[in-house]
This record gives C-alpha cells, sequence and structure tokens, in this order.
C-alpha cells in the first residue's frame, strides 16, 4: 500500500525523482553522497553504486529500487529482495557503447559505423574502415562528452588511444548532423506506453546547452517508434531516453540513456506529466500520465553558477530550478524553462533567458 | 543570492511549499511537529507556534519568514531579524471573524451581517438581530467546520454558546448559498499580481470535499476585483485567499487565509503556476509566475485513508498527491486532481474519481 522507494544515486536527478515521490506521498530513500543535491531533499544512505554491499544493505529497507544513474554495479542489482527497474539487463545495456550499437544493429536502427577498439590492431583496422574524422570513445563510463576524442588524421589516433588509457574503446564514424534528437518514452509495468514530444538539442563544447520542444517535429513519429522498438527488446519499464543525430531527414541512433534525461527536463511545466512523475509512477506499477506538450518548450542548463533567480523569472514563461550545489566551473547546477504559445514567442523569450544566463562557467 | 526560507508550520501546506522551495533550490526549514507532514521533506525545527521564544529563535536562522497557517502567535513576528510575509497584521486580520468582518465592511465588501457574541446578553441582541438560523462562531482558531454551531431555534442559542465555551463569538446570520467560492490572489513585493481562476467549492458534513476549476466563471472579474481590494487594505505579500458565498449571482465575503489554500491544490497540475509555487516566489522577492489554467480541473480531497493510487491514477488526466500522514477518521491525507479539455469531460472523470474515493472516513 505504501512502498518505500529507494533510488540509486543522489545527484540533481534523484533530487527530481525524489520530489515526485514527495508529491505522491510515497517514501523515498536514496544511495550515494551524503552532500549529493539529493541527499538534500531525502533520507539517503551514504554509499558509492560501485560497492555491491552498500547496495544490497540498501535494497533491504526498500520495496521497489531503480536509479538516477547507469553508472551503478549491475551485478550487485540481481537476487535483491525488491524488484529493480529499469530492468538491470537494460542498464547493463547502456553501460557498453559496444553493446549499445550490438542492440541496434540487431533492432535494425541505423547508427553511425562503428568497430570496437581494444588494441592497437583494432585501432588500425578503425582507421582504415572508418577514415578521418572518427571519434574515440571509451566503451564504459563517459557521459556529457567526457572520455572521448575526435581523431582527425592517421598521427592523432595513437595519441587519442593513450589518452583515453588504452581501455577498451569504440571507434565511431563522424555524423555530420543536423541536429540532436531525443526521445523519451515512459514504460509502465502494465498499460500503454507514452512519448513526449521529442526534444531537439544543441551542444555547446560537448556539454548539452539547450533544448527545445516544438510542436508536430516531423521526425516525432519515427523517433517514438524507434523510442518503443528499444523498449520493447530491453522489457523496459521506467523512462527509457534514446538520444538520436538526425542526418537527411531520418535518424541515426547514438545512445541509450535507462533514466530520466537532461533532455526531458522541459516536461516539469512543459508536459502534462514530467519525466521525472512519470519515472516513478511506472516503477510503482502506477499508470503512467499523458505526456503531451502544454506549449512550445525550450530548457537552458545553468553550468557553473546560478543567475539570479528574479532574473529568470522576470522573463514571461520562465521557470527556475537549482540543485542546491555549490559552485564549480562547468558544473550543472540548475536549469531553467521557458513556455510559449508559439514558436517566435518561444525564440524571443530563449533569448533573454540567454542573455540573462549569459556566458557561464 | 541564496536565501534561506523559513516557514512556520509543518503540515502538508508546509510539506507543499517545501517541494516548490528544493525545485528553485532555495534552502528551507520549517518550524512544527517533528512528525508532521512537511518534516518528512525537509529540514524540521521541533517547536509550537504558539510559543514566541521557538519562533524568534527559529528565525534567527532564516533569511525571510512565512506561514502555512493563519494559527500562529503573531506578537512574536515583531522585530524578528528577517522580514516575515504574509504582513504580520494581515495574519492578525484572519485569526479573528470579528476583525475580518470589519475589514470587509471597511472595504465596502458584502458580507452576511453579524453580530459579535461575548455575553449572555450580546447573544440575546444577536437573536433579535438576525432571526434562525444563524451561525455561532468561535470568533478565533476554527477551520474546516469547527468550532460553529448552526442555531435553527431560540431555545438553542445559549445552549450553543455553552457548548463553544462562552469564548468570545461572532453570531453571522445564515447565508443561504448557492455556490462557495474561492478566490486567489498571488502578490508579489514589486510588480504585478496574478489571480487564478475562481474554484467553486461542495462542503461534505463541513469539510471541503472537492471543487471545480471551469472556464469563464461569470464572477472572476468580480471575485478579482474583490481579492485585490483586500490584498490592498492588507498590504498583502504572498498568496491570500478569500471564500466567499454566491448568492443570487452576486459575492458575499466570508474569510480570509493569508496563505495557500485547500481550493488552490489544483493548480499544482491545473495551472501554468501553482498556488505553493508563486507563493514561494512571492515572498522570496521573485516575480510570480502566470495563474493561467491550463484545462477544466477538480480537486477531491482524500479524508481518512489513501484510495490504491494506482486506482486513480487509471484515470484519465488524474493525479495523486498523499501527505505521508497516518490513516485518521475524517483527517486529510491527501487530495486528487482531475484535468479535461471540457467540462463535460470533467464531470465524467470527477464522477470516477468520486467513485475510486469512494465514501472516506
Amino acid at each position: 500500500m505504501n512502498p518505500v522507494l529507494g533510488i540509486l544515486g543522489a545527484g540533481q536527478l534523484g533530487r527530481m525523482l525524489a520530489l515526485e515521490a514527495h508529491a505522491l506521498g510515497v517514501p523515498v530513500r536514496l544511495l550515494g553522497e551524503p552532500d549529493g543535491s539529493g541527499a538534500q531533499v531525502a533520507a539517503t544512505a551514504e554509499g558509492s553504486l560501485d560497492d555491491a554491499d552498500a547496495i544490497k544493505r540498501f535494497a533491504r529497507g526498500c520495496d521497489v529500487l531503480t536509479v538516477e544513474t547507469e553508472n551503478v554495479r549491475v551485478d550487485a542489482l540481481v537476487d535483491l529482495p525488491c524488484p529493480v527497474w529499469p530492468p538491470p539487463a537494460a542498464i547493463e545495456a547502456s553501460q557498453d557503447r559496444v553493446n549499445e550499437k550490438r542492440l541496434f544493429d540487431r533492432l535494425g536502427i541505423p547508427t553511425a559505423p562503428w568497430v570496437p577498439v581494444a588494441s592497437d590492431e583494432e585501432l588500425a583496422g578503425a582507421v582504415e574502415a572508418l577514415g578521418f574524422p572518427f571519434v574515440l570513445k571509451k566503451r564504459r563510463s563517459g557521459f556529457d562528452g567526457r572520455g572521448q576524442v575526435v581523431v582527425k588524421a592517421r598521427n592523432e589516433a595513437v595519441p587519442a588511444f593513450r589518452l583515453l588509457g588504452e581501455v577498451p574503446c569504440i571507434a565511431e564514424g563522424f555524423v555530420r548532423f543536423d541536429a540532436e534528437l531525443s526521445v523519451l518514452v515512459a514504460c509502465p509495468v502494465r498499460g500503454a506506453r507514452r512519448v513526449w514530444p521529442v526534444a531537439r538539442n544543441v551542444h555547446y563544447v560537448g556539454q548539452l546547452d539547450y533544448c527545445t520542444v516544438l510542436p508536430n517535429d516531423p521526425l516525432q513519429a519515427e523517433a517514438a517508434a524507434l523510442g518503443n522498438r528499444v523498449a520493447d527488446a530491453l522489457g523496459y519499464v521506467g523512462v527509457l531516453t534514446v538520444e538520436t543525430f538526425v542526418r537527411g531527414g531520418a535518424l541515426v541512433a547514438n545512445e541509450i540513456a535507462p533514466r530520466v534525461h537532461n533532455s526531458g527536463h522541459w516536461s516539469i511545466e512543459g508536459a502534462v506529466t514530467s519525466q521525472f512523475a512519470n519515472h516513478v509512477r511506472a516503477v510503482l506499477g502506477l499508470p503512467v500520465g499523458p505526456t503531451d506538450a502544454v506549449a512550445c518548450a525550450a530548457t537552458v542548463n545553468l553550468l557553473g553558477s546560478l543567475p539570479a533567480r528574479g532574473d529568470v523569472l522576470a522573463i514571461p514563461g520562465a521557470f527556475f530550478h537549482g540543485y542546491g550545489k555549490s559552485d564549480r566551473p562547468g558544473r550543472k547546477v540548475g536549469h531553467a524553462t521557458v513556455l510559449a504559445p508559439s514558436v517566435p514567442r518561444l525564440h524571443e523569450r530563449l533569448d533573454r533567458l540567454r542573455q540573462v544566463v549569459g556566458p557561464r562557467g
């Protein structure tokens, strides 16, 4: 009747998930850093997500377990006394870029050409297969553009591999994309899935800078079908994110995030039900809510330090989110969303928002 | 830059205010019961709102202070080291039904006929002035229909006064109203106020049972003007609620709540900006957000015990809120809101919701 929800991770995604559990009146506990963003709003057990014992201990106090990050020791998620959603296999699939690509291949979903690279020999093979430029990425634990190097010429290949520590990598052909597009799917245990309107992202030095959600995206149906195919293959429960590139009017799959995602933050105010509310509902076995947009929306990451709240909120249709983090260059410390009744009005408000936010660390 | 918000009271209204402070990344502290609904989601200092020392101690750790209830020792709110919003005088005005009525009179706002009753002599005068039935209410500390008795005949008057402990009372002529209507006004420190679409309430044995918010209420403009007049008179900052009766197509003011209100819960999902978000913004000196409705809305109180979340959330457009309280007959333990694109659809969903909620304690 009143199950305890456990969340692995106590960052800002855990925080925003915990706030939705609070809204539902569902007791919630986090596992992570005691000074994490999430730890400020919910009971948090201190522990590393690499520590199988810590995870097992934590699970004993929970009735259902979920994650705010894919960077969790997945072998600790089996034989727990409570269900884990999304399924550990889905989390595992997303931890390794080669496995991810194999999954896309198996489902007939287009990706950039790719080659696994674990040795200098395989690296030489990748150079022949892909040409230049290509992107050399660690197979595991990369995010926000970290753990990857663009290789532009033959003599850069070996130094790039050395720079990444010669850990198992993947070499990916460089996709000259027109846009980056995220699709988020809310997958309940039973009943119909819901797909949010897709978000188109613009990156700034490798870290997501802002994204927009506009009505009637021409790739909505294709993206929804792609997201559903991945969710089917993974037996998915919770919110699933698939990041794609748009090239020549078609989607090229990039990666999977088995969780709520930065590109879904707009849904807090911009959709009938937010990604956080629907993830919590789904993992608790509850029906998910409508994902329709209530307006055109854009979200800007607040990096390094927060701007003055009053300056952001003076913009019509603007909403402010702080994560309770201390300042640090490049750190995601919050986000701001603007809603508008039309695309031109949205761009006007987004321009004002970007002026207020300014170039931040 | 990052002010600490202090909230006097740790019930469900404090809880929902605290969740909005968390969303903004504003540190928040509550003063109240350590096992209160709000204490589950934010740091809470134990203390009574009748205890001037506890309030003064609590205020030392805050940069701005607000309330979730008018039942607070108001003389403790002067000479604090931080601003208090709404103004203590506004809180005081709402604590005493006679003062409230005098305020309405001064502003030329219609009310039921009323007479202060502090003695058997005044009670006899009230009987002559008002006829039957009339309502005898304690001047102070009544809410949700408690602390009041309907007097239907001459021989009931003295027993009713005895029942109320012969404390200072007010006798009010019985308003045969067609509806009860609440108007909520978001009042920032600077800048334009915003008024939500009015909510019409239906009571069930004296406690608010459900309320609906429909487009183009014919009394919207009159209610907004009334709310603004009261806000002006009180120099108000924060969310102000005025409860009124509708009689013959006109408004009769009933009482003031210097705070967010049960009849505004629909705004969490049903309005662009909720009463909780705007109250937090206002008391922090930030601009308030748009109060437009995004759909037709209805909210039902969940009394006594929570229904199964899944049954509520299976209704299209339904949202569930639990307050983390233990079961107790008649206790407000949560609420559910349904949204719909049209009035007939809303009533259909509301009927389903009422079936799921059933007759609860």
